[in-house]
């Protein structure tokens, strides 16, 4: 997703632009261990989009701690989750880290630093409370967060309990790395016995894709990071879902992206459509861009990458852009009534 | 060199976007052959930018005439030279083929298709002889032009010779197929014994880089595509160039770009950069884009990978883009006199 696509109403207000100092732990020892440990010439530091300018900084202290003839490299690829691996730093250095994310598969040529936050989360959850229920009329609530505030999990659970919730939470698949965590694209830690979800966390991205993909809950947003409480309302962008799937029911030739990043592809389902039709071309990429789809003579995509591109950035692009299971409703396969939100499960 | 940057002024009107209809030579037997041979199941299809609309119709060609179980994929990946290889799609089709461009080097694993134009270079050669000297007066002329183009260059030069001319030409280094071929970065085979250069082909791009790089030198366009004859005028990007560099001068903090494409990397050159200034940061990436850069907390930038983004795309990044050369210059290490255009040699 790229940075101009940025406007109001954007959903990836990650929390990322605080409004307020904080300080980030990089575990520069475990840096440094690895260093030494593996007598590394090269070292590679992938960060988020948001956290991108502190690279210098942190490429500094870590300068400071290793032999002078290590070289330090940061990667300029856009990178919005654990899924956007810069493969290429990962495979060319001795050292590789990815900050920010969560493992989404565990390997010994990654060291993930998950850059937690030390927000106090209290003050927001006690404010939330106005949007749960009376815990003497239903007590079952569903908790979630991201890997930025999975430290405080446990935390978070016990002061629910303590104020008479019963607190449903679950790993979810094995794309998840944690208990009660969530990623744009996966929120089976949502599947839940609950009406209601609790989500604390920073921005409007995860929850309203958790909204999206669990209507039937009310999911309350308790954001410690820009301090406000409020109700994932996900009616602006089904608007726009149904919107784009209408307009490419008429589409004749279609694109068909298979993302070729690590974490994002789904090659069975882009060979799927493509078999099943003629007018379907199978294009390759990594990033999913609306100036490189520009140049492609078709009616419509269909994008089998990262599903946030369709859904938050699909207004950005030139002709209709559907995740698989929309095309399939664009097409006739499917009813109307079976859109629903796209996740991505499994790793790689 | 992403399509959103386009603009007045802009160098890379390559003769794509044509004002003509043309037929290309898809070489379609050759790509056939191939997949019987190697019994391939997954081919892949890499076209400039400018052919790219062009895709869904070859790969339509391809399937009637290859098995039902020969998946056809388009990349999508932005392409704009020899060098801007689709190495992910190379490697997991069993035929890859490159669409437009000589081979930068020469490998099984790739099929160069040069898609040769068939537009009549003669009336435009004829018009152009009223910017070239009398050949009385001085009958040296360098001759050059494009991969498209090749076919007819032996014509080009029996013309001009017919006409008085001693005509000059050479190879370059081995970054260049053809004699007498040029590269938006490579004018090697513009270093003849002649005053005069005449390029013959489409758009200004390669002709006003030929200028930047032999600044005493008169460059004659003979636009065969557009059907226009100009004089390379090199005044509007020296003026960039100079105001880049001073804009430069002032820079703490640097960001040292390696470009990742497996045909525009120049690590010993990055690496030399930051060996020499501790506040240079080594930044890896395969696309050069201004949305890349602009979370990076930088004061200026210096480009290791395609000179053409540097020069060309320069005013659109929100800090100061040098070439190698012209950060020797910004930080010192060498006179304002020294500017010179940054070309690239060698292959990968």
């Amino acid at each position: 997703m790229s940075q101009e696509s940025y406007s109001e109403g954007d959903l990836r207000n990650t929390g990322m632009s605080l409004k307020h100092d904080r300080e980030w732990d990089y575990e520069l020892d475990r840096i440094v261990d690895a260093v030494h440990d593996r007598d590394a010439k090269k070292v590679g530091l992938q960060f988020p989009e948001g956290l991108k300018r502190r690279g210098p900084a942190v490429a500094d202290d870590l300068r400071e701690l290793v032999p002078d003839d290590v070289t330090i490299m940061l990667s300029g690829q856009p990178c919005y989750g654990a899924c956007d691996l810069d493969t290429f730093l990962m495979r060319r250095t001795d050292v590789f880290v990815h900050f920010g994310h969560s493992p989404m598969k565990e390997s010994d040529k990654i060291i993930y630093v998950p850059l937690f936050s030390n927000v106090d989360v209290e003050p927001i959850m006690e404010e939330s409370l106005e949007e749960l229920p009376d815990p003497d009329v239903d007590d079952e609530v569903g908790l979630v967060t991201t890997a930025q505030h999975m430290n405080l999990f446990g935390d978070m659970r016990e002061w629910l309990e303590a104020r008479g919730y019963e607190v449903h939470t679950r790993r979810g698949d094995d794309r998840l790395t944690h208990e009660g965590q969530v990623l744009g694209c996966n929120y089976a830690s949502a599947d839940v016995d609950a009406d209601h979800i609790l989500y604390v966390g920073g921005g409007k991205f995860h929850p309203l894709g958790l909204a999206m993909e669990h209507p039937e809950k009310k999911v309350v947003i308790a954001d410690p990071v820009n301090n406000v409480v409020t109700v994932a309302d996900t009616e602006k962008f089904m608007k726009q879902r149904y919107g784009a799937v209408h307009r490419a029911m008429d589409a004749e030739k279609w694109g068909v992206i298979f993302c070729t990043k690590i974490g994002q592809g789904r090659f069975d389902q882009a060979q799927e459509i493509i078999d099943g039709n003629d007018d379907a071309y199978l294009i390759t990429m990594d990033e999913v861009t609306p100036d490189r789809l520009r140049n492609f003579d078709m009616d419509a995509f269909v994008n089998t990458g990262c599903p946030r591109i369709t859904t938050d950035d699909g207004p950005q692009f030139h002709k209709p852009m559907l995740t698989p299971g929309e095309y399939e409703i664009a097409v006739g396969n499917k009813p109307l009534e079976d859109l629903s939100f796209d996740t991505f499960h499994g790793t790689w």
